[in-house]
C-alpha cells in the first residue's frame, strides 16, 4: 500500500521544524511541538509536493497519496484509541491548509470532519450532550458545504434563521436537539439540490474531498492575487494538515483553557491562565461561565496542574520565550492545541527579557532584540490603571475612539480653546497643584501651542498621526488622541456631542493616547517610573548600538529630560517657538512688518537679548554635549494674525461704515463726527494690516519664503540669531561651562545658500570671540530636507560640517505630499488600497526618500570624509526608520526626549541584527516573510 | 635698444588671432583685423607676459619693456606720418586694457593720450576747431586724473559745473575756448593739490603712467572678486593696447560713421549704414546733425564708398558673418576702428543665414546653429511696425515697462476684469471683427482663463515670467507683459494710474510682449507670416535634429496650429480647461460636491459626452499622430467658488441678521417673517458651501489632493475621462481617421498608483473596443513630476509605456519652491546674488532636476528598453533646456505651439553641437568663456 511511491504524507513526529517548504508553516510547527514532547493531538501532514504533483497531474491525487493517508490514519487511530468513522468511539479530525507562508484567501479550517448521521450520535453518547453533538454536526455540514462544495453562506443562514424563528428563540445555541435535527436535514437537502449530490456520509469520502478542496484553494483568485502582490512564487503549493479533534466537554475529567508561561501584564514568573472544567473553547470566550485561575488548578486536577508546570518549562526551554498556549483535557488526558509567543505589555516585556537573561535562557543581545522598541515610550507615561478599575468595579464609559497620536493616559476637565486652557491652568507651575485640563479642538494650529503646553492631554476631531497637534504633543510628551471623527465639537457654545452624550466645558474626561480611547469621567491613572530592569535593558542596548541617540529639545526643561533619558546631544533646537512667547510677539511682528531695514534691525536688537537667554539656558543644561540650533525656519506670516479673522473684521467694519452713510450715497454726512473718524481709522488700519498679511500670504507656504530663504533675503535675522547663540556660548565659557553650539541652516538646496550663510555665521562667531576674548568650539551645518539638497550634497558639503536629514519635509517634497492635506484627504485611501504599505510620515520611505538620503551621504562624504550625518525628523524616533538610518551609515538619530529610550533600543537592535546577518544567523529562523 | 630681452611688445601686424593668452582678447582681435588687411589705425600691444613680469618684479616694468615701447612707437610714427609729442602734427593714442577674458572692474579706456598744453594747440590748428581741441584736452586730463591718478570724478564735475554756471550755459559743449582754458587750468591745479605733483605734460611720462595703471588695475578689488566668482585664474595678467587716435573732423575730407554689411532689420544684402562728414563719433550719437545713408555716399566720397564696399566683402569672407563696423575717414584716409558680428532682428537672422548658405559662405548646419532659437517665436507674432511709426512720424508714449512674458505686440481697449473682457468681446469668433481688448489685472488667477482667452493681450502689475498669467498666455500665444510694478490698478474704479497718467476702461493701449513695453494709444502693428526663408531654415533644422518636437495643445484650434508649425504629436493635452467651459461648471461642481458616489456618477455621466466631443476634435485634427491626454490634474477645489468671496458674503449676511435681531438678544423676534426666513436660508446655504469649500481647502494645494490622487480616491472620475477618450477614438476609427490616443496619468510617485490606473484604463479601452467592435492603438504612461517618481522610475516603468517629465512641478518639488510664491518673494534676490544663475522655472536646472531626470531615464529604460521619454513642462520650449533634453537622451520635447519652431531649431543645434564636439570642432573658436 503506497510502497514504492514517493513519500507524500508525514506523521507529525516524522516532520521537522525546518521543513517549512515541504510541510508548510503549520505542518512544521506541529512537527516541532510533537518532537519536543508536547502532547499535541496526533495527526499527519500531506506535503506541498503532493499538492504540486496534484496540479501536475491535472487535478488528480498522485499515485500512492491516498494509500499513505489511510496508512497514517491507522497510526493515529492506534494512538488515540478511536476509529475514523466508528460510531462507538469516532475519530474526528480537523483539516487545514498550510502553505510555507501564511496567506489569506486559502481554504479555511474544517472542524469535526468524520461526523455523519451515525458518528454524531456516538459523539452525543460520549459527551452526554446531544445538543452539543448535533450542533457540531450541523456546523460541520455548513462548513463543508461552504468551503469544500463552494455553496454560499447565505443559503445556510437562511435555513437556520427560519428555524430559530419557528422555534421562537433568538440564538442558535438555544435550538434544542429536535430543531437541530431539522436544520441538519434542511442543510443536507440544500446540498443535494444545489450540487446534485447528497452530503457525503462516508468519512473517507469527506476527507478525500476536503484534501482536494485545500489543493484547489491554492489557485483560487484571491490567493493568486495575494501572491502576485506579495511576490510569493506561485509554484510552492500548499500542505494539508489532518489532526485529531479533542474535546474538553466529555465530563468532569475534561477541561479547556489558555495559559501564559509568565504573567503577561507584569512579567512576573509563574504559570498564569484560566480554564473551565467540562467545557469547550468557545464557552470560555462566550463568558457565560466564569473561568478559574490555573494557579488554583491543583484542587481539581492536580496531575494536569503538574503536567502543565512541566510543559511550561519545556516550552520556554525550547522556544526561549514566554508562551501562550491553548490546551484541552479530554478525559484526564492533556492536549496542547497551540503554542505561540505570548503577547505582553511593555512592562512585562522588560521584566521577562531581563529575567530570562539572568535565568540563562537568552543573552543580553537577544533581550534587547526582542524588546518592542516602539513601546518603550509607554513606560515613561502615565497609564490607566486597569487593575484598579477591575478591583474597584468601576464602569468606564468609552465615548469615542480616535488615533493614538501621543502615548500615555491623561485626565482633566475639558476646555475648548487654548485661551481657556491657559486661563484655567494659570501661573501654577507645581505639577501637583496645577489644574488639569484636556484641550479639545476640531484641529490645532500654531496658535494653540500655549494651550497644548498648558493641557494634560489633547483631543481633536480632525487630523492624522502626524498633524500639527500630534507632532507638538509628541515632542512634549502630552498624551493625545486625534482624528476622533465621532466628536461634534461646537467651539462657540463650548460643548461637544458624541453618540448622544453631551460633554461641556468643565466636565471630566480621561483619554488614552496609547490606544486612542476617550472615556467620560475619571479613571485611575498609574504614574510611570523607569524601573531597574528597564535601566538594565537600556544599558545593554547602549553596549550594542553604533548610532548616537540625540534629542530634539527647544528649552532647558526638555533638554534636561532628554539628558535624563540618555540623549547624547541635542539634534534639533527649534528657534521659532521662542518667537511665540506672548511678550515677544509684538516685537516679532514689528520686525516682520518693517518697511525699512533700520526698523527691522531695531526690532531684532530688541529680540536678541531674549534669544541669548534662551540659548544660554539650553547650552548650560547640555554642557559638554553638542546642541544643534536651527535658525528660523517657518514662513514669517505664521507670526502674523490669521487672515480670516482680519477679513471678517474688515467686512464688519465696512458694513458698519456703509450703514452710517446710508442717507448720503456712501459719503459720510457732516454730522458723523468722532465715532466715524475712529471707525475710518480702524478700517484703514485693518485694511493696511490685511494688505501686509496678503503681501506675505503664500499659496503653498510649505514651499514658500521660509528657512534659508529668509536668511538670504533678510540676512539680519539670521545674523541676530547667530549672535545670540555665540554670545550665550561666550558667556558660558566665562562661567566655566563647556558650551558646544552647532548652527544649523534649514531648507538648503543650493550651494550658494549655504556658502552665504556659512560666511555670515563664521564672521559673527569670530566677532563674538574677539569681543568676549574667549574661544569656543562650534560647527556650521545644514538640514537636508529639500530633494535638491540631497542631489547636490557634494556641493553643499563643501560648506557644511554636518548634515541633518529633515525627513518630515524631505518626505513631503519627495512624494509631493503636503502632510496636512494628505492625511485628511487621501493617505487613508492609499494605505487601505495598499498603494503604500506604511504612512511615510511615520515610517521612513526607504525606497524613495531613503534612496535620496543614501545618495546625499555618499556624495557628502565624498567631499568631506568626516561629515557628521544625523536625522532630526519625526522618523528619528521610529524603530523601523532607525534601522534604516543604521544601515545607511548615519552618525546619530535625534528624536523627542520621550522617544530617546525607544531610539536607544532600536539602534541597538539594528546593530545586533546587522552583526547577526554577517554571521549568517537568522533572527527569526521560522522565516515568516 | 631692448635687444637681447624677451619680446614684450607686438605691433598689431606682429600678432595673431590665436594669441589671446599672450595679447588679450582685444589685442588678438586688432592683430586679426590688421592681418586681413583692414585699415586699422596702427598701434601695438604690450603682452600679458609683461604684466606678469611687472608683478613678479614687485611692480616694476621688466627690463627692455620701455625700450621696446618706444621702438614700436617710432614704427607707428612712420606709418601715420605724425609724431608723438610733436605740436605741429601730434600723434595721439588711446590706451586700453585687454585681458584674455573680458572683465569688468579693470581700467577703462584713456583717449587722446599725448595731449598737453602745446599739442592741444597743434590739434586746434589741424582741425580748425579750437573748442574741439581744448575739449579733447580737458576730457583727457579728467580721464587721466580719474583712472591713472585715482582721483574722484566728483571733484572734476564740481569744477566744470561751477564754470558752466559762471558762463551762464547749460551744457559742457556750450563752453567757449576761454572757459575751457579756465577749466583746464583748474583741473591741473586740482591734480597738483590732490597728488602733490603736476599733471604730466610729457607724453612719454603720460604713457608710462597709463601702462602702469593698466597693469595695476588687474589686481584691484573689483577685478579680483570678479575672477574669483567666475573662476578665472588670477595669474593670466592683462595686455595693454596702444593705438593711434584718428579724427573724422579734420575737414570736409574727413568723416565718421557706422555700417552693417547687410540690413540688420530685414537681412537684405548690401551695405547699410550712416555717416557724417567732418564729425566725430559722438556727433552721430548726439543727433544734432542728421547723418546720411552710406548707400548715398558715392556723391561725397566715391573712393571711400568703393573702399567700404570692398571692405565689407573682405570682412564677411573672413568672419563669415554679417559685421557691424565703426569707421572714420581722416583726411581722405579710411580707418576701421572696430568690427563685430552685427546684432539683427529675428527676421534678418533668418534671411542672412539662408542667403549666406546660397552664397556658399556657410553650410546649412552653420546657418541653423547660428540662429537664436529663442527668437523664432517672434516671427509668429504681430510686431509693432516701427518703420511706419518713423515714416508717419508718430510719437509713441511709453507709459510703463514690465517683464516680457509672452512675445508679440497687441492693441486694444483696456478692461479691468475678465468678465468685462468676455462681455466686450461677446460671441464674435471672426478674428477680424472681434472687439479687441487688453485685460489689465493686478495678477491673474485660474478664474481669469476665459478673460485671457478673450483678450488680445494681457498686462499685470504683479507676477514674474512664470506666473499664472505668463504661462497661460504663452500657451495660447497671447502677448503679455507682467510685473509692471509702476501701474497702480484700481479694479473697483476701473482705472489705473502710472506716472501721473490715468488710463480708464475703454482707453486704447498697445503693448509689446517681446520687450515688456506698454504704450498709450494705438501704434501700427505688422502681421506675422512664415517666410520662405524661415521655412527653409526650419527644414534644415529638421534634417539635423534627433529629438522629436511635439506640442502642448488643449483644443482642436491649438492642435491645428501646432501641426502647421511642424509639431509631430501632442505631448500634453490638459483636460482641466475643458471643465471650465461655463455651461459645464455647474455639472463639475455637482460632481465635486456630491456626498454619494451615485450623485457623482450621474454628474460624470453628464460630463462624458462633452469630454468625448473635446477629444474627438483633437484626435481628428491630429490624425496619424499621437495625442497625449493627461487625465484631470488640478485639485478639485480649483473648480469651486473662491473662499474669500464666500467669507465676505457670509459675514455680510451674519451682520444683516444680527442687525434685525438686535432688540431680542440675538434671537429673531416673532415679527421677522418672510425676509428673515429668506435671509436664514441664504445664510445657511452660504455656510454650507463655505463648509464644503473649507473641507476641500488645502494648506499646500500644489502638494495636495490632485492628479492621480484624485484618480485613486475617485476612480470614477478617471474612468469617465478614459471612456470619453476611447469612445472618441472608436468613433474616429469608424470614420476612417487614424486616432492615436496616449493616456497620461499625472503626479505618479508610487508604483501602486500607476498600476491601479493602468488596470483601469486598459479595462475601459478593452470594453470600449468590444462595444464598438473596432480596435485602435493606445498607450498608457505617466508624468514624472514628483521627485519620488524619478527615484523609483524602475518600478513605475513596469506599468508605464512612456514617461513625460512635468518639469514645472518637478522643479518646484525638487527645489521646494512654490513657483507662485518664489517669484514674488525671493527668487529675484537669488538671481541678483547669483545664488542661482538662471530662473529654474525658465531654464532647466541641470545639476539638480536634471540629475533626477537622468536617473529616471536610466532606471526606466533598464526595465523597459523601448520606454518613450518626453518633456511637457514649460522647459520643453526653452533652447538651453532643449539642449539638456538632447544630451539626456529624451525622445521628444513638447511645448506650446508658438514655440515649436524654436524647439525644432534648438533640437537641431543640440544635435549639431554634439556632432561637432565629437569631431573636436569648437563652434566658437574665439573661446569666450
Amino acid at each position: 500500500m503506497g510502497k514504492g511511491h514517493k513519500k507524500w504524507v508525514y506523521l507529525f513526529e516524522e516532520g521537522r521544524a525546518d521543513q517549512r517548504r515541504l510541510l508548510g508553516g503549520k505542518g512544521a510547527n506541529l512537527a516541532e511541538m510533537t518532537n519536543i514532547g508536547l502532547p499535541v493531538p496526533p495527526g499527519f501532514t500531506i506535503s506541498t509536493e503532493a499538492c504540486i504533483a496534484y496540479y501536475d497531474a491535472g487535478g488528480k491525487f498522485p499515485e500512492g497519496l491516498e494509500d499513505q493517508v489511510w496508512e497514517r490514519m491507522s497510526v493515529v487511530e492506534k494512538k488515540t484509541g478511536k476509529r475514523f468513522g466508528d460510531p462507538s468511539n469516532p475519530l474526528l479530525v480537523s483539516v487545514r491548509s498550510g502553505a510555507m507562508v501564511s496567506m489569506p484567501g486559502m481554504m479555511d479550517t474544517i472542524l469535526n470532519l468524520g461526523l455523519n448521521d451515525r458518528t454524531a450520535e456516538g459523539l452525543a453518547a460520549l459527551s452526554g450532550d446531544r445538543r452539543f453533538a448535533l450542533d457540531c454536526y450541523r456546523r460541520f455540514i455548513q462548513m463543508f458545504g461552504n468551503v469544500v462544495l463552494h455553496l454560499e453562506h447565505h443559503a445556510f443562514d437562511k435555513i437556520i434563521t427560519a428555524r430559530r424563528k419557528s422555534a421562537g428563540v433568538d440564538y442558535d445555541y438555544e435550538l434544542d436537539p429536535a430543531n437541530l435535527e431539522a436544520v441538519i436535514a434542511a442543510y443536507s437537502e440544500h446540498i443535494r439540490e444545489a450540487t446534485g449530490s447528497a452530503f457525503p456520509q462516508d468519512p473517507r469520502e469527506q476527507l478525500r474531498m476536503a484534501i482536494q478542496a485545500v489543493f484547489a484553494s491554492w489557485n483560487n483568485d484571491r490567493a493568486i492575487v495575494y501572491r502576485t502582490v506579495n511576490k510569493i512564487p506561485h509554484d510552492l503549493g500548499t500542505a494539508v494538515n489532518v489532526q485529531t479533534m479533542v474535546f474538553g466537554n466529555l465530563g468532569p475529567d475534561s477541561a479547556t483553557g489558555v495559559l501564559f508561561t509568565r504573567n503577561p501584564a507584569t512579567g512576573e514568573p509563574g504559570v498564569y491562565g484560566e480554564y473551565l472544567i467540562n467545557a469547550q473553547g468557545e464557552d470560555v470566550v462566550a463568558g457565560i461561565r466564569t473561568p478559574q485561575s490555573v494557579a488554583a488548578m491543583s484542587a481539581d486536577m492536580p496531575e494536569t496542574r503538574r503536567e502543565l508546570e512541566r510543559l511550561c518549562e519545556t516550552l520556554e526551554k525550547h522556544y526561549l520565550d514566554m508562551q501562550d498556549i491553548e490546551f484541552t483535557v479530554e478525559k484526564g488526558r492533556l492536549f496542547v492545541l497551540q503554542t505561540r509567543s505570548g503577547k505582553r505589555t511593555a512592562a512585562a516585556a522588560v521584566r521577562i527579557g531581563v529575567d530570562m537573561v539572568s535565568e540563562g535562557l537568552i543573552d543580553k543581545e537577544e533581550a534587547v532584540v526582542r524588546f518592542p522598541a516602539g513601546e518603550a515610550e509607554q513606560l515613561l507615561k502615565p497609564t490607566i490603571d486597569w487593575e484598579r478599575v477591575k478591583k474597584e468595579k468601576l464602569d468606564p464609559v468609552k465615548i469615542a475612539s480616535g488615533l493614538p497620536a501621543s502615548p500615555g493616559a491623561a485626565l482633566g476637565r475639558v476646555v475648548f480653546t487654548s485661551a481657556d486652557a491657559v486661563a484655567t491652568v494659570g501661573e501654577e507651575t507645581d505639577p501637583k497643584k496645577r489644574p488639569k485640563v484636556i484641550l479639545v479642538r476640531p484641529m490645532t494650529n500654531p496658535d494653540d501651542i500655549r494651550g497644548i503646553l498648558a493641557a494634560q492631554g489633547v483631543l481633536t476631531s480632525q487630523g492624522g498621526m502626524t498633524c500639527h497637534a500630534a507632532i507638538v504633543a509628541r515632542q512634549w510628551g502630552i498624551p493625545t488622541v486625534v482624528g476622533c471623527q465621532a466628536l461634534d465639537i461646537d467651539t462657540d457654545r463650548k460643548l461637544m456631542t458624541v453618540e448622544g452624550v453631551t460633554v461641556r466645558a468643565g466636565d471630566l474626561v480621561t483619554l488614552d493616547g496609547s490606544t486612542g480611547s476617550v472615556y467620560l469621567g475619571e479613571l485611575p491613572l498609574m504614574e510611570p517610573r523607569i524601573t531597574d530592569e528597564f535601566a538594565t535593558l537600556l544599558g545593554w542596548a547602549d553596549e550594542s548600538r553604533r548610532l548616537g541617540v540625540w534629542a530634539n529639545a527647544d528649552n532647558p526643561g526638555e533638554a534636561a529630560r532628554a539628558r535624563e533619558y540618555g540623549a547624547e546631544g541635542i539634534g534639533l533646537c527649534r528657534t521659532e517657538h521662542m518667537f511665540l512667547v506672548p511678550e515677544r510677539v509684538p516685537v516679532v511682528r514689528r520686525m516682520i512688518l518693517a518697511d525699512e531695514e533700520a526698523v527691522r534691525r531695531q526690532a531684532l536688537d530688541d529680540l536678541m537679548p531674549m534669544q541669548e537667554d534662551d540659548f544660554h539656558g539650553i547650552l548650560r543644561t547640555m554642557h559638554g554635549l553638542p546642541v544643534t540650533i536651527r535658525l528660523l525656519d517657518p514662513p514669517l506670516h505664521e507670526f502674523l494674525p490669521h487672515r480670516d479673522h482680519l477679513l471678517v473684521e474688515l467686512t464688519e467694519l465696512r458694513v458698519a461704515r456703509g450703514g452710517k452713510g446710508e442717507g448720503g450715497a456712501g459719503a459720510p454726512g457732516p454730522s458723523a463726527a468722532g465715532g466715524d473718524a475712529e471707525l475710518s481709522r480702524k478700517l484703514e488700519a485693518t485694511e493696511d494690516l490685511l494688505g501686509r498679511v496678503d503681501q506675505l500670504h503664500e499659496y503653498n507656504p510649505m514651499m514658500g519664503h521660509r528657512g534659508v530663504r529668509v536668511g538670504v533675503t533678510f540676512p539680519e535675522v539670521y545674523e541676530m540669531q547667530a549672535r545670540a547663540i555665540f554670545r550665550a556660548a561666550a558667556r558660558l565659557v566665562k562661567e566655566g561651562v563647556d558650551a558646544r553650539p552647532e548652527v544649523m541652516i534649514p531648507l538648503v538646496g543650493i550651494e550658494g545658500e549655504i556658502a552665504m550663510m556659512r560666511d555670515l555665521v563664521v564672521r559673527v562667531a569670530e566677532e563674538t570671540m574677539r569681543e568676549f576674548g574667549v574661544t569656543f568650539p562650534y560647527h556650521v551645518g545644514t538640514m537636508i530636507e529639500v530633494p535638491r539638497g540631497a542631489l547636490v550634497a557634494d556641493e553643499i558639503a563643501r560648506h557644511a560640517e554636518f548634515f541633518s536629514f529633515g525627513t518630515n519635509d524631505l518626505t513631503q517634497m519627495t512624494f509631493g505630499f503636503s502632510r496636512d492635506d494628505a492625511e485628511g484627504k487621501f493617505l487613508g485611501s492609499y494605505l487601505e488600497r495598499r498603494i503604500l504599505r506604511d504612512n511615510p510620515f511615520a515610517t521612513l520611505d526607504a525606497d524613495g526618500v531613503g534612496r535620496l538620503m543614501e545618495m546625499a551621504i555618499l556624495r557628502g562624504r565624498n567631499v568631506r570624509e568626516d561629515l557628521k550625518v544625523g536625522i532630526c525628523g519625526e522618523h528619528g524616533g521610529d524603530p523601523d526608520s532607525i534601522h534604516f538610518c543604521h544601515r545607511a551609515g548615519l552618525d546619530y538619530v535625534s528624536c523627542s526626549p520621550f522617544r530617546v529610550p525607544t531610539a536607544r533600543i532600536a539602534a541597538a537592535q539594528a546593530a545586533i541584527k546587522e552583526e547577526r546577518a554577517k554571521k549568517g544567523f537568522k533572527a527569526d529562523d521560522r522565516g515568516e516573510k
